[in-house]
């Protein structure tokens, strides 16, 4: 049967002009916790709730943002921003009050690819002078949406991934200045055949090798041409199946690879089972680490391809199985 | 206090090359039944769930727009496709079976329009050759999930609207015909301090009067531009704010509204309060039944204005507003 291809998109007037990142607690005890802009401390930052907690770290990562971009929310065109809660409200509610033009995206935990995706998109065809892109996670309040009440105390199983309490923001626009979004491939949803809510990394895995498969095949590169491949939140076990699936085609992903949900928390020393997870793991590893690393030239060439898992309790619940998507975007200091 | 004016972005190479949709039976037996691609006559169309069934709606209505285009899976670049259920999975079950590049969206019951403007943003811009809008929503799944479930039996207040068990989908391309999607202006976010998760045309009033406003002021257009000016379902009491919100500008907007919502049913005969409202609400109203009057020279300009409540039972329990938000998008003939 003939398969989709869809299109690489290439982009040469995208630059991330500026990008900041809040975590929590446990992310900032985490190997990468002082690279982020702000940690809040206290589990519901000052807020009500957790889910209020949620929608103020998007606000408190995009103010940073902003700031180290020297603009003004009436000055910004367009905001991409999305989350894993229910309707999208960390995203709603947290940029809300800065009542810029805002498009609800939702790719699960690949989210933040998706909006750097769009953003780029836009800002290339010259759409708009600039554009946000902002993503949120939040531990407290996913557990108790997709699983089951923190204070129902069940037992984590091995393959669960940890939901990162966490934000990142980025903006863009043309600019001569790295980091540079220079292509995007928009992934597919594909069904694994996964059906458990703790293994998540499974159902992401197919998703992520065809995602980054098609972005070699359209650009004409191979995983060496990169520095870095970053996947989001694979997690261990996703991360194994990604390197079985791509040894058949004779290529030992490994030697390029890092998942960001790997990487994120120290495993040996934090409870987190298989890694962490969520909107925010990979938003706040990109704009926390990697991208700064891409500004000073340290890394010339990445490719991160954030994957998600397009579930929901509802349908699991009716037998229904969790299908994955994984978005790729290409980031260059050239 | 500056205000963020956004952009309009206008576009010279995107139309509507089909569309299609699929409605419930009380959706039929409204006035514009016999204007539906399909009609599903059963609430659960042969699914074993509500959830389900609103996912065969989507890949019922992509089907029928792929068809009419004589397009095949393959050969499509892109979809964004979103809908009211948690997670968004009326989206991604009901259209992974097409394995077509997938953007998730979610803007409430604005988010058809938000999928016919970033379709014609990518379109036109040359990113891709193809690009499907895909939205549902269905009354029972969106009962339970955002109401009470339906066997409880609550009585239903006045100013409540009815969740349209429909389905819309087009796609966009550069062609030569119409109708041809010449402008769009995104939304901004708007709080008008509404709570009552049975009032949701008056949480989007003003997100509407907001995005029309911006859109006339961007264009140089006024309401008489406009054969007519098409909201997505503020009901009853979202369109009267409406009005309310124009007169203090002079505009007797009324003059050129249309809502989706007090279209699709014969509120004299059938039982749907305020209106009809979600996803597949303008949805099905735009693909069965306006879009044909602009294919045939019959409108030859409509600003299509869908709205959406960004609303989560989550936030609403905890005291939380429901923000409205509401994107534009001007369909033309020429």
């Amino acid at each position: 049967m003939a398969v989709c291809e869809g299109k690489t998109f290439k982009f040469n007037n995208a630059s991330i002009i500026s990008f900041a990142s809040v975590v929590g607690k446990v992310e900032s005890d985490g190997p990468y916790g002082d690279e982020f802009d702000e940690v809040v401390e206290d589990n519901k930052g000052g807020a009500e709730t957790w889910e209020q907690a949620e929608a103020q770290l998007q606000s408190k990562a995009f103010k940073h943002a902003l700031s180290k971009a020297n603009l003004t929310p009436e000055k910004t065109d367009l905001i991409f921003a999305g989350d894993l809660l229910n309707q999208c409200t960390g995203s709603s509610y947290g940029l809300k009050e800065f009542y810029i033009p805002f498009l609800g995206i939702y790719g699960a935990c690949s989210t933040f690819a998706e909006a750097l995706l769009l953003a780029g998109a836009m800002v290339n065809a010259g759409y708009v002078d600039n554009c946000g892109a902002v993503t949120s996670s939040h531990f407290s309040s996913a557990e108790r949406q997709f699983r089951f009440p923190l204070n129902y105390g069940g037992v984590r199983t091995p393959t669960a991934q940890w939901t990162a309490t966490a934000a990142g923001a980025a903006i863009v626009a043309p600019a001569s200045k790295p980091p540079y979004i220079r292509a995007a491939t928009v992934g597919k949803i594909q069904d694994m055949g996964i059906s458990d809510l703790n293994n998540m990394g499974a159902a992401m895995a197919g998703a992520a090798y065809d995602t980054l498969s098609r972005h070699f095949k359209h650009m004409g590169t191979h995983p060496e041409s990169y520095d870095l491949i970053i996947t989001g939140d694979l997690g261990e076990v996703g991360s194994e199946l990604l390197y079985d699936l791509f040894k058949r085609d004779g290529i030992a992903l490994q030697k390029w690879h890092k998942d960001c949900g790997l990487m994120l928390y120290d495993r040996e020393k934090q409870d987190v089972h298989a890694g962490g997870s969520g909107c925010g793991c990979s938003a706040s590893m990109m704009c926390g680490h990697f991208l700064k690393r891409v500004q000073s030239g340290d890394l010339k060439r990445i490719l991160y391809s954030a994957t998600g898992a397009l579930m929901s309790p509802t349908m699991v619940q009716q037998g229904g199985n969790i299908p994955g998507i994984s978005h790729a975007v290409e980031i260059c200091f050239n």
